[in-house]
C-alpha cells in the first residue's frame, strides 16, 4: 500500500521556528497540527502546540538551551511524534514531505527538491542573504540527517516575483558586475503574495490572471507588492529584504551612503558572520539594529500604535511607517495605471492594526480608496478575506495570509500529489 | 560714493564651473555676462562666454591644464576682467559679492556669509558630502585669497528643504547615532526648487504659499520634490544626493546592502579621498560609476532617448528612468492628498526631453495629468514657464530653472541690497 502523504511545512525566522502538519484532502492541504518555538534569541524558548482546534501547550518554557533553528526543529518534531493523539504522525517515518521556507531563492523560478547534493547550491545562493537563509538551511541539514526517507522541498520567497519586468528589476549599476554577482531586485514575501493573490481573486469571483492588487504584507518584516494580472509587477524589497519599508529592526530603504557615515568599520565582517557566509557590519546594523525598535525601544507595533498620543517617539515611528507605506501605494497605483481591484492588508500588523489601516487608507483617499469605519474596527473571525471598504472606487480588504499552506500547496503541485 | 553692487554667482560641478555676472535693477538681479569652463575631467577644458546676448566664445579649447575648480574660476575671472566691453567689471575690485553654490549645507537653514573663519565650518559639514562640496570649497578658498575686498556668500542646495516634516526627514535608525552624525534627509537641488516655486506661482497667478507642486529637476543629477504651500514637503534625495532617482553616473536608491555584494573592499577609502575628506569606495562606485552611463555607455540622455528603438540598453535605461520618476510622482501625489497645482519639468532633461515628458505624463494619466502633444513637441523660446498640459485635471509645465539667478536673489536678500 502506498504511504499516505503527510507534509510538514517549516517556517524558520531569526528567533522562531514554526512547523505545520498537513494531510491532503482532495484538492487542498488540510492542517491537522501546528507547533512553534519562539524566543530562540531571548531564552528561555517557549513552545506552543495546537492539534486541530485544541490548544495543547501555549508558551511552555523550555528547560534546555536551544542553540539554533535546527535544534528547535528537533524539539518540535519530538513534540509532534510523542503526541499519541496525533495518530497520523506516530513515527518520524510517517512524514513523506518536508517543505522549507527559504527566503532567497536567487535565480530559481520555482520550488526545488533538496538533496545533500543540491543543498550546496542553496548554500551558495545564500551568500546574497546570509542573515535570511541561514535559519532554514540549518533545519534542512537536520532533516536530511534525521529523516532520511523524507522528500525535502525548498519553497522560495523570491519565486512569486520571478517575472518582474526588466526595467523594474534592474539596478542602474555596472551591468557586468550585476550579472556576475546576481545584483538585481528579487523581492520577498512571495509565498504570502501568492496566497493573497489566489485568496483575493477567489473572494472577488475573478480569475487570478484577471486580478490586480496593491498588497501590503506588514509584519516585523514589511513589504508592498503591485500585482498585475495575478503576477508580481513590482515590489518594495530588493536584492535582499532590507530595501523598501522599515520593519521591527530593519531600516528599509535609506540613502545608500548612509551607513558609511554611521560608523567607520561598516565594511568589516559582523560577528553574525560564519566561516561560509559573510555579513558586513553595515548589513547587521541596518537589518538588526534599526527600524521601529531603534526609534521607540519596542518591536511591538501594537504598543507603538497604542502609545501614539502619549509618546512622541511612537508618534514619529507610526507617522513614518504610514508615510512610507503610502509612498509605495501611490507609486504602484501609477505603475498599475490605476487599474487596481483592491488594496489588501496582510501580515500580523496588516491584520491587527485597525488604526494603521485607517490612517493609510484615509491618506490615500485621493486615489479612490475609503475605509468602512465599522468593518475596519471589528475583529476578524475566521474569514480568510474580509472587506473593510468604505464608499470608494476601489476595494480595501484584509487577508489572513498563510505561508505554510501556500508551501504545502507547492509541494502538492511539484510532487503531483492528491488526497 | 558707495560702490554699485556687482554679484558673481558661481556654480561648480564635478567637471565644470559656471560664473554669472549680475548688476541690480530695482528689485531683481540683471545678468550681464556668463562664462563657463567645461570638461575639467576630460581635457582639454573648453571655455564658453556670452556678454548680454552676444556669444563671445563657444567651446574654446584651453591650452593650459586646469587642475581643479579653483583654477577654473581664476581663468573665468580673467576672461571677464580682460573683456574691455564688459565695462561694469573692469577690475577685480568691482566685484562686491561672490555667491557660491554649496551642495550640502548641513543644518544651515539659510545662506551664509563666508570668512576664513567660517570656512572651517563649511569644510566640516562637507564630511557628509565630500564628493559634492569639494569643488565649491576649492573656489571659495581661491576667492578669499584673490578677491580680499569681496563679500563671499554660501548658498545651499539643502536650504529649501529645511522644513521637511520630522516623519519625512527621519531615517529609522539608532537616533543617538543619527543626531551625533547628522544622519537625516536633507534634500538637494533646493536653489532650483526655490526658483521653480516662485516662477510657477507667478505663472499661475498665485502666491507661493498657496502653490503646491510636484517638481522634477532632471539633469545629470535628477530629483523630485513635493512642494506644499510653497515649501518642500518631501524630496527624493536624502542624506546625500545619491538617494532617489538615478542620474548620469549615479545609481539613485538601491538596496542599501547592494554595494557590499558589489565588491569586497567597498568600506575602504576611494582614491577620490583627500587627507581631510574621506570618500568610501562604495560612494565612489554608486555616485560616479553607475547611472545611465553604466547601463548605456553614454551620459547623454538625449542620445539614450533617440536610441530607444534601436538599442535595448538605451530602451532599458529610458524605461527605468520613466518608472522611477513616475514612482515619485505617485508617492508625492498621495502625500499632497492630490492637491497639486502642476507637475513641473525642469533641468536640462526636463526642458529638452519631450519624449521623456510625454511618457511620464501618459504613465500618470490615472492621476489626472495629460500632455498637450503639440505644445510638448515645440521648442521653448524665452518663456521661463511654459504650459504643455493636455486635457487633464492638473497642469503640466516646463520651467527654465536658474540656480545662478536664485543665488543672486539670495545675496540681495541677505545683504539687503537694492538696485
Amino acid at each position: 500500500m502506498p504511504t499516505k502523504p503527510l507534509i510538514l511545512a517549516v517556517n524558520a525566522g531569526s528567533s522562531s521556528v514554526k512547523v505545520s502538519v498537513y494531510t491532503l484532502s482532495s484538492s487542498e492541504p488540510h492542517q491537522i497540527a501546528e507547533a512553534q518555538l519562539d524566543g530562540l534569541t531571548a531564552p528561555p524558548a517557549k513552545l506552543s502546540y495546537t492539534r486541530g482546534s485544541t490548544t495543547v501547550s501555549k508558551g511552555k518554557e523550555q528547560q534546555q538551551d536551544v542553540k539554533d533553528q535546527g535544534a528547535a526543529f528537533s524539539i518540535l518534531l519530538d513534540e509532534l511524534v510523542n503526541d499519541s493523539k496525533l495518530t497520523e504522525l506516530a513515527r518520524k517515518e510517517d512524514i513523506t514531505h518536508v517543505c522549507h521556507r527559504v527566503v532567497h531563492g536567487g535565480d530559481y523560478s520555482k520550488q526545488q527538491p533538496i538533496t545533500k547534493e543540491t543543498l550546496q547550491t542553496l548554500e551558495e545562493l545564500s551568500s546574497l542573504a546570509p542573515l535570511h537563509n541561514a535559519p532554514a538551511l540549518s533545519i534542512v541539514r537536520s532533516c536530511l540527517d534525521e529523516l532520511p526517507g523524507t522528500r525535502n522541498i525548498a519553497c522560495f520567497d523570491t519565486q512569486f516575483h520571478r517575472g518582474l519586468p526588466e526595467h523594474v528589476r534592474t539596478y542602474p549599476i555596472n551591468q557586468e558586475v550585476a550579472r556576475k554577482n546576481g545584483l538585481r531586485k528579487y523581492g520577498f514575501h512571495g509565498l504570502s503574495y501568492s496566497f493573497i493573490t489566489r485568496a483575493v481573486a477567489g473572494f472577488l469571483g475573478k480569475k487570478p490572471e484577471e486580478t490586480s492588487l496593491i498588497a501590503l504584507h506588514l509584519g516585523s518584516g514589511a513589504s508592498a507588492c503591485a500585482v498585475k494580472g495575478g503576477k508580481s509587477w513590482d515590489t518594495s524589497m530588493g536584492l535582499t529584504p532590507l530595501a523598501g519599508l522599515p520593519g521591527a529592526t530593519r531600516s528599509g530603504s535609506v540613502d545608500p551612503s548612509l551607513v558609511f557615515h554611521y560608523a567607520s568599520d561598516v565594511g568589516k565582517l559582523s560577528p553574525a558572520s560564519t566561516k561560509e557566509l559573510h555579513v558586513s557590519r553595515a548589513e547587521d546594523i541596518l537589518n538588526k539594529q534599526s527600524g521601529w525598535k531603534a526609534l521607540t525601544g519596542t518591536t511591538d507595533f501594537g504598543a507603538i500604535s497604542a502609545g501614539y498620543d502619549k509618546d512622541p517617539a511612537k508618534k514619529l515611528a507610526f507617522d513614518l511607517f504610514v508615510d512610507r507605506i503610502c509612498g509605495f501605494i501611490g507609486a504602484y497605483y501609477v505603475s498599475l495605471h490605476g487599474e487596481v481591484d483592491a488594496l489588501v492588508f496582510a501580515g500580523g500588523i496588516g491584520e491587527k492594526g485597525a488604526e494603521l489601516r485607517r490612517r493609510v487608507v484615509e491618506q490615500c483617499a485621493c486615489l479612490g480608496f475609503a475605509i468602512g469605519e465599522e468593518a475596519n474596527g471589528k475583529g476578524g473571525g475566521d474569514d480568510v478575506v474580509r472587506d473593510v471598504s468604505g464608499k470608494g472606487q476601489h476595494k480595501v480588504l484584509i487577508c489572513k495570509t498563510d505561508e505554510q499552506l501556500e508551501m504545502a500547496r507547492e509541494v502538492m503541485e511539484i510532487e503531483s500529489l492528491s488526497g
